[in-house]
């Protein structure tokens, strides 16, 4: 802590503890048999787990709202309230059988943060904000719906448009939650009314481990282009059909699948990824050549042009390939999100108190997306990554050895103090 | 008819028509909303289809029963009940979502052709046996169980090993349709009691209608040897993970799926087929790359050394594949089956048949399996095949024109009386 910032604050309750309160976090899950954690936002189980973390924040002297989206805020209120506010968190959703800590690091360790600089004595000029922004993960398709209500993104029509795979619209759901959805854009923040946002994360890759280093300080954060492609051919029979006279919607997504790869892999940025991640073939039946598949295809980089490279090139393959076979082929943009460039002023303040703290880091850019990329349009910030064990995350296996989230909070402590300060 | 086999029969009930029962036939759905027909083997549907297929039977003059395996039989007794009979039948099960016509069409149709030989007044001297086999799509993995349990193919072990989708196995859809698994070896017929098969069915493939020819005279049919394979790799975070540290279990799936086309395309014989008609990804979501990938692989071909060699090929180059790509590759055999040659017999009576009726007829391979496939291994055997519109099959798009079907029964009809004559 800087001197002449601090100022001994009352103390919060001493029983909370970081590491138990994820373990009661994770205890909130709908899908337990799986060994992973399914705790999807705007479910029942979601609910449980915001009044949660809300105590938390309670207990950790914050002032708690939820705004018109249900985002999740804790107040630490500043000497000086008219300045723009420090904002830290994260999510704590998950995907379907994921791990414990992606996005729950964020913001339970923003929550630990902020009991760290209280024992400390540290007094906060700006006021310093936690929150849980409601939906990271993509239930509806699009990932960060909490942030881009955050951010005034989502219109009314959005709400209605997007869905769950269930069929289960995001106003519906809205709705089941107790929100009504006319009031979302209520939510918009002012962004002159944020200094800057602070996100503590797992890495949920291998490079931190890799090399042996405790923290990552992002620089740029890279952004997906998601594309939902549905091939259509001939629901032809699987012995009598000649393979001349086949228009096979499998094997036809087969071969774009092969080219996304060396477009990825070949991309100039040396950063470029293509992954389908949901392929579905009907009918479904091993004598029965498939008539369609659905793939939802994520291509992401946090260099835009390489990115796009690689999207028109996956494209114009994939209408060869088509056109070639005699199938149809439809494409549907999913997400389209620009990389964001981290802001100076939170890389320093993070290297500062890696500094102070002897601990080693090391710049780098973060290949997932988080809520930081939707705040990024506008709102300086960054990111302070944690290692994931084996670079595995969205998976019950996903882990953070306890030292490693204890020298997370503390960058974060000292990033904050220094932003805030 | 030849003349000396004719005699007249007393008149069976004049309502029935085979266009209406098939119509009837199809109403008995568990799916009508698809749009197409599913009624799998050993459901309630299926067994109100039972009880419509036999009193058709009965309607006939034949004399019905059903055997240890659910096969039903409807005999029409010979002069000379001491000598092999005349099979002739298919099957009245369908896959999900699929036709109305494909099995049902050499069931009913048999039905019609009796029907026909007696207001023709001929006398059978062999008894002519109609037979609807339990079970020829692959509700349980593997097809033509019903025909298997008829050569006495089936153990008990496989009852209990054979599942559904749903996790039912074999044994306990048997018990659910009121049967015995351990009384199946009794469905176990000797083969010297039976002269011939004789199966009506739809080619379910494009080669009649391409050629404007009315009938097929089967002299061979292909077999597939069916394989399930699993590709196991790391779900790891889409984004997070570069490119050359994945293990992507379906980039090596799709790779695997480009090699089988070559492969099958490629093949000496000109007539092998190689489809995945199943593949599911896990975790399934668009921001994990996928962990495991399970696909269901038909390989097909009439010559045995032709498809030996795209298995063995496709095979090797999985292997290949999975290594390089730091993959685990499970692979099962769920069928292997041998192509069979049909009967001088049988191809002589159809071809008789169709020149006595003046109707157009082609030799052709069978691509698709069929009952008549599995009795080849010890009955003489063959098989009659009427056009399929555009060669779609498994398909609620299935069709076959009444006269179409017509003219197939009376070629039927023709080679019946032929043969057991």
């Amino acid at each position: 802590m800087r001197p002449g910032k601090v100022g001994r604050l009352p103390t919060s309750a001493a029983s909370w503890d970081l590491h138990a309160a994820i373990e009661r976090l994770a205890a909130l899950n709908d899908d337990p048999a799986a060994g992973g954690i399914t705790r999807e936002v705007f479910t029942p189980t979601y609910a449980a787990a915001t009044e949660q973390v809300a105590e938390a924040m309670r207990l950790a002297g914050l002032s708690v709202r939820t705004d018109a989206f249900g985002n999740l805020r804790g107040r630490w209120p500043g000497a000086d309230p008219g300045t723009p506010a420090v904002l830290t968190g994260s999510h704590y959703d998950t995907t379907l059988n994921a791990g414990r800590f992606d996005g729950v690091v964020g913001v339970l360790g923003a929550i630990a943060a902020v009991r760290r600089l209280r024992d400390a004595g540290f007094a906060p000029a700006r006021s310093i904000d936690v929150i849980g922004f409601a939906g990271e993960e993509p239930r509806f398709g699009s990932g960060c719906i909490g942030s881009r209500a955050f951010m005034g993104q989502l219109t009314r029509a959005d709400l209605d448009r997007m869905h769950d795979r269930h069929g289960t619209s995001l106003a519906e759901a809205l709705r089941g939650y107790g929100l009504d959805p006319d009031a979302v854009p209520e939510a918009a923040e002012d962004p002159s009314s944020i200094h800057v946002f602070v996100e503590l994360h797992i890495e949920q890759g291998a490079v931190l481990e890799a090399a042996g280093v405790p923290i990552g300080v992002v620089t740029r954060i890279a952004a997906p282009h998601d594309l939902r492609l549905t091939w259509t051919g001939a629901a032809t029979h699987a012995g009598a059909t000649p393979m001349d006279l086949r228009h096979d919607a499998l094997a036809g997504a087969a071969e774009a699948m092969v080219e996304l790869e060396r477009l990825a892999c070949d991309a100039p940025s040396g950063t470029a990824v293509g992954t389908v991640g949901v392929l579905g073939v009907a009918p479904g039946a091993i004598n029965v050549v498939p008539g369609e598949v659905r793939m939802e295809v994520d291509i992401r980089d946090s260099d835009l042009d390489a990115r796009n490279g690689v999207v028109d090139g996956f494209l114009s393959a994939s209408r060869v390939i088509a056109a070639r076979r005699g199938l149809e082929l439809g494409v549907e943009t999913i997400t389209e999100d620009t990389p964001a460039e981290c802001s100076p002023l939170v890389v320093e303040a993070a290297r500062a108190a890696c500094a102070e703290l002897e601990i080693p880091y090391r710049e780098m850019i973060s290949g997932a997306y988080h809520d930081a990329m939707v705040l990024g349009a506008a709102i300086p910030m960054g990111m302070i990554f944690v290692p994931s064990a084996g670079g595995v995350s969205h998976h019950p296996d996903e882990y953070t050895a306890p030292e490693e989230l204890d020298r997370g909070v503390a960058v974060l402590a000292g990033a904050l103090a220094r932003l805030a300060g």
